[in-house]
């Protein structure tokens, strides 16, 4: 059961191992729509992502075997769970698809890691990885539908509302789940509404909905490299039934005009699922009702700077 | 006279007008010398530097002539007055030298401004504002050397010294020393010194402290848009000379190598001259002594992100 309190424990657990990310507060003429917006600068987290707090929060709850950790990653949780295995001292194997960018790879290798890749998307990977941790008996680290992974992840709500108390909105993007499963944890049923946002391309939580429980998708477009999940996790797709989460859903261009927007206005490189919660109240996805005060979680940034470039603006 | 009264009083003048930038703490093992370091995120300020605290000051508490206001700028100062003009409906006129970045160019005409271009070096594009503020009565907004500019600089030091308490030295980059006057005239005499770094190729300070008085330097390197003074401020000399202002220099390797970091470890983005204060801390030009706690003003970003790559790190 992920609940506040098992987000509390995890948070005093992760202190020595995470960065405590900041909050930027823009002001209402700053957006479209005239709402209150903060945003969580979580891309700063160690590895360039929030996965840490999940990877870290297993590793430091679980017996970790001799054969040590293993995990299946479209990259950013592959790097989270490498780093976290090199701070604590244990061996970790990353299996990741055929597709993952190369400073992806590179990275997860940075950090003393065995990358075995393979296989055309995260779900062929994943078999991979189970396979292996059939046969080794290693840890097995899910990429997010696993209750010390979200609550873990959690740990970005509750330092959220400590940062930014008030909000009336936040708003989570959405690949298998892990992230918006413990935010929404967090915030429960309180006057936080969490809001989901999809890239059209990668459904999961949508396609979720519609059938009424974790469905298969078709995985695609620009931030299939994190947030492209097969399917929704279970654990996260419970919570957010049971909290009435709003889906949202963006295009790949509307993805890509909120990397620009961020460049533009604030000087910061967000990777496509990093921007992809911010592409929703950029372009109307999601309207703001009068008196939001809404927050925005910026939740990865590895991508290549190089394609990022300034769009005309500021 | 720029004093703690001078810089609260400009803080509030500034609260509708400015972002609240946020810091960011750093653990002792995450940089070389094992300081605690928290860094000051201004590039995330409007316009992409700190510089519009100054411009808005300066706007707000002196008498605006019709002929609007006028300013001579490397590029970053001219962006801030511009983007102080247009929100306060007032025309200006910006001076910039010939090698200022296109984009930067871009910029001050985005927020209204006409730009006047010419001159091989800042000190020139200084002279043809001047000129042009004898022959229209403009407000001549000084880039660094003025009491309402360097008071609004100040409120960057008044942030820190509240977000992060406690810090026993800061580091500050210097062009002609706007930004670290006021921070320096914020911390005085008290418990926190003010460190200088400057990029070897702009020596300003270095000079000034050599020749007893702010003297010409030749200016060049790959920091010279944006701390490409000829010589330092005779304000900012003064408050230096009284606070026994430590002066550090860096080569523009040791700069490059500080952006590269920005990036690999915190996905960042800082422009040569915005991650001159943190080359100093990087490559031990400047060492913290034991228990030092060290504030790092990471101070501007107007740079093509493409420039920043991957440096093979994380």
């Amino acid at each position: 059961m992920i609940d506040p309190a098992a987000i509390e424990a995890a948070a005093r657990r992760l202190i020595p191992h995470i960065r405590r990310t900041p909050v930027l507060h823009l002001g209402p003429g700053e957006l479209p729509g005239g709402a209150e917006v903060t945003l969580k600068l979580e891309f700063l987290q160690h590895t360039g992502s929030f996965k840490p707090r999940g990877a870290f929060n297993t590793l430091l709850t679980q017996a970790v075997a001799p054969a040590g950790v293993v995990a299946a990653s479209g990259g950013n949780h592959g790097a989270a769970v490498a780093f976290a295995a090199q701070r604590l001292g244990t061996a970790a194997t990353i299996f990741v698809p055929q597709p993952t960018p190369a400073t992806k790879v590179a990275r997860i290798r940075f950090y003393g890691a065995t990358v075995v890749q393979g296989g055309a998307a995260y779900s062929e990977a994943l078999e991979a990885c189970r396979a292996h941790q059939a046969r080794t008996g290693a840890l097995d680290v899910h990429a997010y539908d696993q209750e010390s992974v979200l609550a873990g992840q959690g740990t970005v709500g509750r330092e959220f509302e400590h940062d930014a108390p008030g909000l009336t909105h936040v708003l989570v993007a959405v690949g298998g789940g892990g992230l918006i499963g413990g935010v929404a944890a967090w915030y429960g049923t309180g006057s936080t509404q969490v809001v989901a946002v999809e890239p059209e391309a990668c459904p999961t939580l949508h396609a979720a909905r519609l059938a009424g429980r974790p469905a298969p998708v078709a995985t695609g477009g620009i931030a299939a490299d994190s947030l492209g999940a097969r399917q929704a996790g279970g654990l996260t797709f419970e919570i957010a039934q049971r909290a009435g989460i709003e889906c949202v859903l963006v295009s790949d261009d509307e993805i890509r005009a909120a990397q620009t927007w961020l460049w533009d206005r604030l000087r910061l490189i967000a990777e496509p699922g990093g921007a992809t919660a911010l592409a929703a109240l950029l372009d109307g996805a999601w309207k703001p009702p009068p008196g939001a005060r809404v927050g925005v979680v910026l939740c990865g940034a590895n991508t290549d700077p190089a394609t990022v470039s300034w769009g005309g603006e500021v």
